[in-house]
């Protein structure tokens, strides 16, 4: 057994977090910490642990240290004082945050603030793309949930320098990736029956997709748009691009069958059938479907679908702790969704 | 390994019962069946069991007579046809229709059709009443979801004798109780931004209720409506009593943890905590709280809440397989809620 | 044409107001304040008023003396502070908070807060059942949600002796009810897929209810519980009752239909019908319905339905204000409800 | 008072139409059709027209006959067979279904069907682009709900020569667009909680929106890809561009502002606001925002919002009946929005 640790774990993601280790076979959730919560039982702030543990919060970080791997899902600018004394001590970190993602200067510039571990760059924890340098990393970024689910829809089809650098990603996500704190637009009169396109021209997550994209397409024109849509659970992503050259849906499809050939958590799915987030929910699957050639206008669309706390959080992260443990990919991840 | 087998398994019961079964440790699903997709795999009609299972359901009854026991989630009427023969073949049978759960009367009146096995009687399968007769039973006749959650919030307060006859179950439902066929009241923008009570004095559930809690309370005089919420999953009751003497608050809740003492699926709330739906979500426990009584109005209030597919359906009727296979009660039900 | 003005006019009922007012072919909004957004345009609030007016929110009350009538859309606090002012200056005043509603000593146990205006008390601006007082009224204390559409509900059946003493209402609330202020309950995750029942039995609208009530039945045993329920606007009500003496379903509805006889905004339904939140939204219609009679258990279900911004708030405000000017009841309210 | 019909009333779009022309105050509605619901009032269809009007649905055309206009609110291949009739008894006829907006070769193409009326072309009726051919028009063909949205977002830039083909709307309505007959994809445990992209690459509405944008960008290459989105009533869109020159928001916004000087029911936002639902719901609004440059990438990001059952269906029709009467184009349709 391994001893696991979640610093902020109050929010969403610790919650997520939380449900997910408390059932994994290989670990034991050591220490949960919150300041504003601490001494309380986790279930009084989660309320789906109720009968499952009766852990408490912790309000110090020292019990930490006891740990072999850390989640740290804290908030921006929080994880940049954390996460380096965590590693000083010896721990190997995961961190949901933004913090360790992108190169600094441009962290800066999108997350509008100062970065105070320059020096501390994490691994980019999207597993299907970098397991090797998961396995060995000390410190793992852990992917925002609009790049989870927008780089794995197109880094097949990049890479086989197919389409035209210009390339919409139209992201619809669920409001629990908002946080657990109220706030106006996400208060509910405002946000049922509504569709929200927000931070238009300056989400944060724009940067983290080019830098893994870039690698695929250098002149990659990307369009991301993120939008909150009335859902609790689920992140949908629509992709635009033009094609280069001739290409049926077969080819389109069989693209993506190779690229993702025995990866235990994407499901590539048939001609004809579009990602539901029904079929992710609660789960660490990416859907990726939705596969449509119109030869007429050139155009191609492909749609994913993720868990945005699942595959887009605290799953992945989970996944890549496995990897990190040496442990099945798998472990404790087997949930089927919850569909309907 | 116990093989099992399940009937009708192309509506919402049948999907979450293979969410449940497929990775129960102790069984395997050998069978699944639907006259309508007959020879389809499974995800084509489940989108959750994708990359799950490659079964395929089977148009013909048959292959069930290889199982040790057998659900059927099959539409009141066409249960009543199949039971029989089931039993006949030897057999052991869950059944989540009403066909078995009431006297042939009380059946015909309520569901208005003719009861045509009228000698066959099921064990209603409610294990925190009637546990020892489940583990014997051929026939398990699983509770409907309004009666789970309301038999179970009341039967601890009316054992006590210590409330008026006049009892109100005022219960909303989720919309996946309706089923997975769609129909006018279920359309979305029908059901959406609704409240809307139904079959206000006739609903079948409420004989099934009575059956029970009478054998606490013979002068019982219930009122149970039942209502649609724009919700998919859960079932919420708020019952409403007066006290024939005084109580207090913490004598209440003493009651409810009397009664329910050692019961893996009954979460007895503190007080001041109120039930919510997020916390039962995807998983087999009631929870039980809001208790509140007005001592200047002599009335008394508590509120119940389930997953209407989880302990109102499927949830539950694994928990009788678990009871009557001898395992267990809790194997394969160790989910966590999906909160949020 | 009148001249209104609104005090308080930032928040959800403020907008409705507004949303009325600004098309009232008789009156003519002046002046409305918010300290808050003093000096911003109202649409910069009030979406829904782009393109409709230019107004801009005033952060001093002086501008208020002007008016012939004025709205307080203040909370329960403020305008006790705030309508003794109004009135002293000679302006007459509806009230939309529960300030002068009750009793001080029924006020301040139930507000839990000390009332600093006791001498005063408001003319309850119920319409149905106290058209002749508003019409004269200096101070109308406009009815709450919940208490419009309970009192309204039971009023015709209580007045005829016919049923137990033993009432239970409950009733389920849009989320808009709660006010525009965000928090943890009217966070879209926790909010959307729930249903939560809240001040069980100490709910500030339960002795309003009461007060009408008694009048026509003093004995009265009342069990009411509020629910919140995912829904933006709109608020349902379910009666259970208790018959004291036979009564059929068409006897009820004769009930009904002659007390309400010539209202202009209560639909009496047909039997067999149910309200629904769609037929009201946007509206000052209360729709009654759902008329049931269980001969054999002797119970009696009847539902109402109204939008609690509607006739539970800004509607019924509208309403009062027609007959306190000497204009047509309807004026400006015959609005159709928004279906689907 | 001008008279007249609906044909296909039953649906929502009948539903909303009669909303809107009963109280229109220059036309009456003087027949009503419906083969289905023959007989019946028209509020055992509609709810919310109870207590509004006692009109019964017509089963035969005849009564048509004597109106001024007709709405034909018929399905797509229903309108082909009754509009040449009723124009030949000298009806002005606005359709809404597809059948009369495109060349016959290619409606016969999305729609899969034979066009029986090939002679035939509407006039088609937005009112912004083609508002004088509307003022004469015999025949028009009411824009679908993704055209108006789409096309009046992009019409001003596109007119402005100055951005790149490669032009993405990415389209998310609310259930009501697809129509009040329940199916698999709108039922409510299917449609809540979910996004989901249809017709990716073959939506009839595709032709039409290009049909009119071509006008304007003859090498126009659109990807269009509709999303259904779990609201009832709202249709938002995102419009992603690249600019062929350097161009600043401020100018960006000047080009709508001049494109659309004088249009009652255009409303372009100011810079940093993006359209909202629920500040179109109910109404004939669009809304155009969100307007973003991102200068770096050179891509420009346009946000439009109506109510799919207003300005994409009845209130249009409303507008251009108002044109065709010569009316003031207002009239009957200034609403104010719903919200919250």
């Amino acid at each position: 057994m391994h001893s696991v640790g979640i610093a902020g774990a109050s929010g969403y993601t610790g919650g997520e977090l939380l449900r997910l280790l408390l059932r994994h076979p290989e670990v034991e959730v050591a220490c949960a910490t919150s300041r504003r919560h601490a001494g309380k039982v986790l279930h009084s702030v989660h309320p789906h642990l109720r009968g499952i543990s009766e852990l408490r919060f912790e309000g110090e970080l020292g019990a930490l240290e006891e740990c072999d791997i850390v989640f740290c899902a804290t908030p921006h600018g929080v994880s940049m004082e954390l996460v380096p004394q965590l590693l000083e001590v010896g721990l190997r970190v995961i961190d949901l945050s933004g913090d360790f993602r992108l190169e600094p200067e441009v962290y800066e510039r999108y997350y509008r603030r100062v970065h105070t571990a320059r020096g501390l760059k994490g691994t980019y924890g999207l597993p299907e793309l970098h397991r090797e340098e998961v396995r060995h990393a000390r410190l793992v970024a852990n992917p925002g949930c609009y790049p989870t689910a927008i780089i794995l829809a197109l880094a097949p089809l990049l890479s086989q320098k197919v389409v035209e650098d210009f390339v919409v990603a139209d992201a619809k996500s669920g409001i629990s990736g908002a946080g657990a704190e109220p706030k106006k637009s996400t208060h509910f009169p405002e946000a049922e029956e509504s569709v929200l396109a927000y931070r238009i021209t300056s989400h944060q997550h724009l940067p983290e997709i080019e830098q893994e994209l870039r690698r695929y397409a250098p002149g990659l024109k990307l369009s991301f748009v993120p939008h909150l849509v009335p859902v609790i659970r689920g992140l949908s992503s629509t992709h635009h691009c033009w094609l280069r050259q001739e290409l049926g849906e077969e080819e389109l499809l069989s693209i993506y069958r190779r690229f993702y050939a025995g990866e235990p958590f994407v499901r590539v799915l048939e001609l004809g059938e579009v990602p539901r987030l029904s079929a992710v929910r609660g789960t660490n699957y990416i859907d990726i479907g939705g596969f449509g050639v119109d030869a007429e206008r050139r155009r191609l669309v492909v749609v994913s679908a993720i868990d945005n706390l699942g595959k887009g959080a605290a799953g992945q992260a989970v996944q890549n702790m496995n990897i990190m443990l040496g442990l099945d990919e798998r472990t404790g991840l087997e949930l089927i969704a919850l569909h309907p």
